[in-house]
């Protein structure tokens, strides 16, 4: 299926009153950062829009112009013509309550940069080689000459930042950092959004952070690292969910480390198994699907039955035997 | 004093045929590549080049291209017409063996990017608006079109993004991005340069950190953090003068604190403090000078008498004033 073009897309706009904006479940800055760029755009061009996102903000992206306009659906239908999803890979990731918010709407506008996305829209603009929906979305609005004002400015810059590791992943292209010096010719303030994006963690992650990094274990030839998480701990220090994002990179970063393994105590006992490799022979979906998970070669993610110690062993194995073989 | 221009300097390369290329002491990313990117660019002119640093090449530095290239010198004194200085703000912090190695220099050159920079060249060009000497060389190479190969391009994409902390600091201009962009487009592999840069950490840097946020101490109202490291940790880490580069900005990005301070005890005993404040109004600079310490307002060091603790107690309670009286 082929992408709808941006003059499509922007007649959409322009055709409607009315707009819910909505992004996937536990919101990162890309997800976050796209839903108020798009959606300031749009109140620019006075349009009506709600920003809806099934987990709400989270706390650390509050700093966001416009942030407070967010809000976590509650199990109402919004009255509005289009629902837009943007950096959603599925339609179900948008969640429940989202959807049932979306449900009056008679079009469907999705904009994604997943290469896995279906095209769930009525619209569809999907585009892999993009490495942050942010920058799909400056380039629909700056060709398209819609609003770009300092609002959005802000949102799509946090968007590309946080979705390329602050410009340094393999997606990052000669247009990011194109994007990148245009947003500073219009007035963004770089040292001050990085110190909000970057800068200001609360004290809890770096609790979190001294918790992990006593219970890593690193195997005798460095290949595997792993530390843990108990449910307990999560309570004790009072974490969010968001608490824990990136830090698995900091085992990934070591130098040796084939694999990186983040086992995480779910309330209830359920242990979420996070993965992350650094070599392609050591595909971690594919030990992922050894216990019914998924995800990517390089990072995949595992729900499964605890107790902690045993599913950590059972995981490892495997892992071991990947590693093993991946060294031939 | 002016500066001299990008034609003049390119001038004295092309008349001259024998160079050494220095940078400051415990060098950083942009020294070394600075140094890596100017040199590789004259020998590529065909021309005779030396690649000193007092200090050396540190073992985080070592992917770069023609890294083995940096000596650290042992007394001896080069035969070279000309001695150029990369991003060091002041001769002395060249290193006394690395300013015997240039003493036959007919002719010096200071290219820099620090502002308190006195000249000490017979051509300098001294430019405060750039984030990374990386920067300056990069537009004294393309200005001037002198060669601009793989070598130069990668070590000039590390000088800077290391200087930035990965293009985030408020001195990142639209230049530094378009320059990035230019780089990617002659062919520069973003994914594997930043890997190389920020992914490939000695474990015993993991080791470290563990050890310091084990000895994290936060003030009852969380404006000052504070953790420190003692000789014979350093000892049983093995660790190298560059595995703490960085590791303060943990703390430093704690919302709420307003001072990071770090406590090293030095063989013999003495105490390297290094201050970070993220408010102009407490200038650690100030409180640096009240122990013979010196600095920036937002960065700051001493070096003071053992033992750790009772050096630790009055850094403490004069910053615990200074914040108090920001505060009013």
């Amino acid at each position: 299926m082929e992408n709808n073009s941006f003059s499509e897309i922007s007649q959409a706009f322009r055709d409607h009153n009315s707009f819910i904006i909505m992004s996937h479940v536990r919101p990162d800055g890309d997800a976050i950062g796209s839903q108020l760029a798009l959606g300031h755009a749009l109140e620019e061009m006075g349009k009506t829009v709600y920003y809806v996102n099934e987990d709400g903000l989270p706390e650390n992206l509050d700093f966001l112009p416009h942030a407070d306009r967010i809000v976590q659906p509650k199990g109402e239908v919004l009255d509005v013509e289009v629902a837009i999803a943007v950096d959603c890979a599925t339609k179900p990731r948008l969640g429940e309550n989202a959807l049932k918010a979306a449900s009056n709407a008679k079009l469907w506008i999705n904009i994604d940069h997943h290469i896995s996305n279906p095209r769930y829209g009525d619209l569809n603009h999907i585009d892999s080689t993009s490495p942050a929906t942010g920058q799909i979305l400056y380039n629909l609005i700056t060709k398209e000459d819609l609003p770009l004002s300092a609002v959005t400015r802000d949102a799509i810059y946090v968007a590309v930042s946080t979705d390329t590791g602050s410009f340094q992943y393999s997606g990052t292209t000669v247009e990011t950092y194109e994007m990148a010096a245009d947003l500073v010719r219009r007035g963004l303030d770089v040292g001050k959004i990085n110190a909000l994006t970057y800068d200001s963690n609360p004290y809890r992650r770096v609790e979190l952070l001294r918790h992990l990094l006593n219970t890593l274990v690193r195997t005798d030839d460095g290949e595997i690292a792993d530390w843990q998480l108990e449910y307990h701990v999560k309570e004790e220090l009072e974490l969010k969910p968001e608490d824990s994002e990136g830090l698995i990179d900091i085992i990934r970063a070591v130098k040796g480390v084939t694999v990186a393994v983040f086992f995480e105590e779910l309330k209830g006992g359920t242990v979420r198994v996070s993965m992350r490799s650094k070599d392609l022979k050591v595909n971690v979906c594919e030990v992922a699907k050894e216990f019914h998970g998924g995800g990517h070669a390089l990072a995949a993610g595992i729900r499964m039955e605890g107790p902690m110690s045993e599913a950590r062993e059972k995981v490892l194995a495997a892992l071991r035997k990947k590693v093993d073989q991946a060294k031939g």
